[in-house]
């Protein structure tokens, strides 16, 4: 019986930041594939801050996830057995791997991974994060012509495609990120109009110089201080989308620590203002709708792919941890085999 | 020439409770009307939290307040003199009339008072009261039949009447008040489903209670614990209505006794909720449907008035600074003159 090796869930990460031994390496028999089944050979990972509240079980749209049981993420690989009729061995396919060298999984939870695009590509732009970042922007946001649109996290996966997304709509795109590199990255390498070091710079201020007119949509990815200061200068009819919270994740909600809630929310009646959930499982119906225009754009060059990858199955857990720490640029993925 | 008196605003009451000194009472010449103009013999007026950040200049959509100048407000009355071609002698109207005795203004700032109903009505059912809350619940909180439905200030001007419309719209009403005898007065004679004593009762595990399913709906007019309250017990897709948030107007933004913002926020993440702030002016072209629905549901009795009266023009900042203390039970009105 052929082995392999997965990272299972060996603790809950509640009210503090994850550790390594939250995880455990495991080595355990490959299950055959039942009928409708397939075997993948993982190719990449993809890392998000939302695995840290599964492993909490804090998101009550997913299946529990059990101490012991494979740790959830998402990946791209190659199908090297099959007992499904769309699935042939040699397929690039994407979806819910788990952190698993061979994940025998169901085709139906799968896609293929469209020609001509890389796995850094699928996984940065298209799954999870292409959907959470095109629906979020698009649905909730609804970007105008000429909106100025400013991005908590911008420099990370999700935001970074935001703010390509926003050009594409034809807004003013104004990216909040930590360090004057990630800054520069943004205006010169992805073609935000400004950026901001909340790092380095007085956040409130430089949104009065790069937004005179006001914030048409403010996309978070961070809560606490940032979104705070965002909701000082909302325009009229403002839009903010709440994707992501990170500055939060790490801490109990009664905890003295947690970030305190943003006392400026208050500026929504003086302004009309919608501050909006993103919740996935509620646009899956758009699904598909996300997934050509991204594969598209893609296609065409309009948006590239940023992807910032570590190797080896073993730095799994340290490419989640790196997410926390604010290390990556663009999308954190793994690539799992060596060369 | 007639004389007439006036309150004017003597001091900005920014960061901290209104007092006495905040007004003075002045005798002042009548104006006579230009063309376009009317004088209103004012018989009753109108109170709202909203008048103190008036005299604070806070709101960014009132024309500049000064001091020494008329304290505005709404009020009904008598025009006694008309240079404008709609408005007769005789005839009840309501509008901005400032606190004066005798005022004169522009006909198309006025509305002419429906036929058969009182001037208590009036000022409780229609004119600022009666659209802020019909037009906050319809077309920000989007009622659905069988939703649950949780108003803050629920005993107050907006919250007594946004109950009774939530009840019309077929949903299952929760009102949140202060004391026994306002909570009774909820259940007992405007109809409510339940109702829930802040300052007696656990909130949230009374919400639990009371809205096993969570809330669809939360209209909020007090802001602080009570807000974040309700939003740990929002319903997948709930709409919260910021309304109002009278536990934040006696403070300083960067005061330490101003409210925390609200740390469950971050719920409209795990519900796709909405948080939405209403603001008047955004609704104007929606007037029309909102007077004429609420003067016939008062017609017809679906809607019950509710105003507590003060007598005499000189309780004038007394009726206003009741609202801050919560001693008003529904809409706070000035009976001006005696008799």
């Amino acid at each position: 019986m052929a082995m392999q090796r997965q990272w299972q869930v060996a603790a809950r990460p509640v009210g503090r930041p994850l550790v390594h031994d939250d995880f455990q390496l495991a080595e355990v028999p490959v299950a055959a594939p039942r009928v409708g089944e397939v075997v993948v050979r993982t190719a990449y990972l993809s890392f998000d801050p939302a695995q840290k509240s599964w492993m909490e079980n804090a998101a009550g749209y997913m299946d529990p996830v059990e101490i012991g049981g494979v740790m959830p993420g998402s990946g791209v690989g190659e199908v090297v057995e099959s007992a499904h009729p769309d699935f042939a061995v040699g397929d690039m396919v994407y979806g819910h791997l788990g952190w698993r060298e061979l994940a025998t999984v169901r085709g139906q939870r799968l896609d293929k991974a469209p020609a001509g695009v890389s796995p850094e590509a699928v996984l940065s732009v298209l799954g999870g994060t292409g959907r959470t970042a095109y629906l979020a922007l698009m649905k909730v946001g609804k970007p105008l012509a000429g909106d100025t649109l400013v991005i908590s996290g911008a420099a990370g996966a999700t935001g970074s495609l935001v703010g390509q997304l926003g050009k594409i709509a034809g807004c003013r795109v104004i990216g909040i990120a930590g360090g004057p590199e990630k800054c520069a990255w943004l205006t010169d390498e992805l073609g935000f109009d400004g950026a901001i070091d909340y790092k380095g710079e007085k956040v409130r201020a430089r949104l009065r110089d790069l937004a005179p007119g006001g914030i048409d949509i403010f996309f978070d990815n961070i809560g606490g201080d940032l979104l705070n200061d965002a909701l000082a200068r909302l325009a009229q009819r403002a839009r903010v989308v709440i994707c992501g919270g990170i500055s939060r994740y790490n801490f109990d909600p009664r905890s003295p620590q947690m970030p305190e809630g943003p006392r400026n929310y208050f500026n929504v009646v003086f302004t009309g203002a919608t501050i909006q959930g993103f919740l996935m499982p509620q646009y899956e119906r758009d699904f598909p709708e996300a997934d050509a225009r991204l594969a598209a754009w893609l296609r065409s060059g309009k948006l590239v792919a940023r992807a910032d990858v570590l190797q080896g199955f073993e730095q799994a857990p340290e490419a989640l941890m790196r997410l926390f720490e604010g290390r990556n640029r663009g999308k954190q993925i793994l690539k799992v085999t060596d060369g």
